[in-house]
């Protein structure tokens, strides 16, 4: 059976996702998608807006065969390591293709792309260096290296200013790092508000912009989004944002002191006081990001040493998380089933469907993160322990 | 001027307190009488009742003339460190008696129970050694080894199985031990539903009846039994408990390591397990005190591991917590604030009226604690900062 990858995190799943599984189903002739999905934190250091067994099922609903779990540890960290982490997991699933959405909507440019950086390598880390020093982010001087290195050529690089193409570049890239033998394929990105004619009949809206629907009270106006199912999957859910976890996460600043704040991963550079300060007189969320943000560090920067302070994630189990330990089923239909068992002797990492049954540091962190993600919504933790894959 | 200590907690003040005020005063024949009185975490490990500006408006609008915040490290500590902190404070306010009501109500019997425990302490100490070993609690074989030394004597030692005689006993202790020039005397405590003819018209009902009875919903049960303007003043009061801490406890026991909750003072034994595991099946506190409590520990001692781990309150802390470091002035009436002026030179512990004038890390514990609390009921952190002393 042929398997086809994809990393996603379906905050919530609507038709351009659908499209995207369709897609890349068609493109690479796959029996099988498999979607590595982030849990209930992402990567641009949010919780996610809707619990991840009920987008595991929107997944499952609409095209996916298998959904298994990005572990926290990847699925909250830049571009660079989240990739790592979903490359990782797809080889280790034997996919033979892995599929991603990207407004460069073709593959050769990424392919340039990955040759002239790692071509000259030392003339990209320079670039890097010099970027960073003239007070650049480190991410942004990321980009403006790339930017250097592959505009001389017009069109035949992809343009990594496009948050898609970022992150399609570093699959790219793991996958000849990781030495993998998956085929990058992509598919074009479908722009907001753009009636696609391939799915006759539906919208395509962000994400982004339906979870601010959702929040603005507008539930019904996001029905045309999404397939159907979901959509009565999302009336049912609980809904998250960091409105809902910022009382806890203000409680965490000011009980931990600065030395505690520091230990936790991507916190640097005496941010911790700021932080502290912060919290003490900021009421809301939005007025304590309000009162963080400067040049130096991106939003989602930001947001992600949040969200390793509420789940309490520290700079030492960063540097021990380097690769995947194990596959965490969180669902399956009738025909994932089969793949697994037809496959399942190749698979190159432990396949987890019982939380109980593998002890390691790096799931522990998974279900703490769920377990932190349900008592916020006075929900019971050990969801992760009792709850068996989910199957269609 | 002549000024009496009392060491209280008001949680909150009734009439017993306004009884034991004014026997005080009389008994000493004081001008002034000081109390150093808990902040928002008490001796028995839980949150205040009210808040303890609230509680030192009651205190003033009754008889005390001076309020004072005995510090966090010795508000929540077991009775010989509650008691060493309340008598080292009053000392340093030159205080000439520290008056405590008792159920022995007579001060003889404590002079004498020192006297003895102190005379043989090498007998004491292996009587209590033994209890331990018999498989006692801590506390329970301190009583058990007061017991052995002062019961051949009937009446002539007082009796340790009463908790008032028990901190009136560590205050007498702590009177000798730091070797304060203060006169201890007692007040015979009366007991709840006592009709008191000295306090004609008034009726005593124990702290712990008012607060259950305000908590089932009949705060009009309890005016009869406090001073009226004390009862208006408790009619506007956010009350609080552990029940409303619960949640965000439960987020901490599930968010640290267990050797990070066991880094918290009073937390011994491998008890952060147990901790753990109840915190993840019990939604309520009273599930959850259920389920850790047994013969080994104290619901007292377990309340104030809890408490620790709630303001984060380290065993390192705890170690450095030896002496107060400061006298935290809460208030005073024009009376108190005139013994001020004519004792401060005498003091020995610097007066604090502005927290922001004096850095120390005791002084940081107990507005983290006044913070902490606060947030629990939605309300802003750093009211110890922005509040001067009450004045009446």
């Amino acid at each position: 059976m042929n398997a086809t990858g994809i990393i996603v995190e379906y905050n919530p799943f609507h038709n351009g996702h659908l499209h995207h599984i369709k897609q890349s189903r068609n493109l690479t002739d796959a029996d099988i998608v498999i979607a590595v999905m982030s849990g209930h934190f992402l990567q641009r250091g949010e919780p996610s807006f809707a619990d991840k067994w009920l987008r595991t099922e929107m997944a499952l609903q609409n095209g996916a065969d298998i959904v298994v779990e990005l572990p926290y540890a990847f699925a909250t960290a830049p571009a660079v390591d989240f990739a790592k982490g979903g490359v990782a997991l797809l080889a280790a699933l034997k996919c033979r293709a892995l599929a991603f959405g990207s407004e460069q909507g073709q593959i050769e440019p990424f392919l340039a792309t990955y040759d002239a950086i790692e071509g000259d390598n030392a003339t990209f880390q320079k670039n890097v260096q010099h970027a960073v020093k003239s007070g650049l982010s480190y991410p942004k001087a990321l980009n403006s290296a790339y930017s250097q290195m592959t505009t001389k050529n017009n069109g035949s690089f992809a343009d990594l200013t496009q948050p898609n193409n970022i992150l399609g570049y570093h699959y790219v890239e793991q996958i000849f790092k990781q030495k993998s033998a998956m085929q990058a394929v992509t598919i074009p990105r479908i722009a907001s508000g753009y009636h696609d004619h391939i799915l006759a009949g539906t919208t395509i809206q962000s994400a982004t912009g339906i979870r601010e629907a959702v929040f603005d009270g507008s539930l019904q106006d996001v029905e045309a989004f999404m397939p159907a199912s979901n959509f009565s999957l999302l009336q049912q859910a609980t809904l998250m944002n960091w409105d809902v976890l910022y009382p806890t996460l203000r409680y965490m600043l000011l009980r931990l002191s600065p030395s505690e704040i520091a230990a936790h991963a991507e916190v640097t550079e005496g941010i911790e006081y700021l932080l502290q300060k912060a919290a003490r007189t900021s009421d809301t969320f939005t007025q304590f990001m309000t009162r963080i943000k400067s040049k130096r560090y991106t939003w989602t920067r930001l947001q992600r040493m949040l969200t390793h302070i509420y789940t309490g994630f520290t700079k030492a189990q960063l540097i021990e998380a380097s690769m995947p330990h194990y596959i965490r089923l969180l669902g399956m239909t009738e025909n994932g089933q089969r793949y697994i068992s037809a496959h399942k002797k190749e698979f190159t990492l432990p396949l987890v469907s019982r939380v109980a049954a593998f002890d390691d540091p790096m799931l522990s962190q998974d279900c703490k993160a769920t377990d932190l993600y349900y008592l916020a919504q006075q929900r019971a933790p050990g969801e992760d322990f009792r709850r068996p894959p989910i199957r269609i």
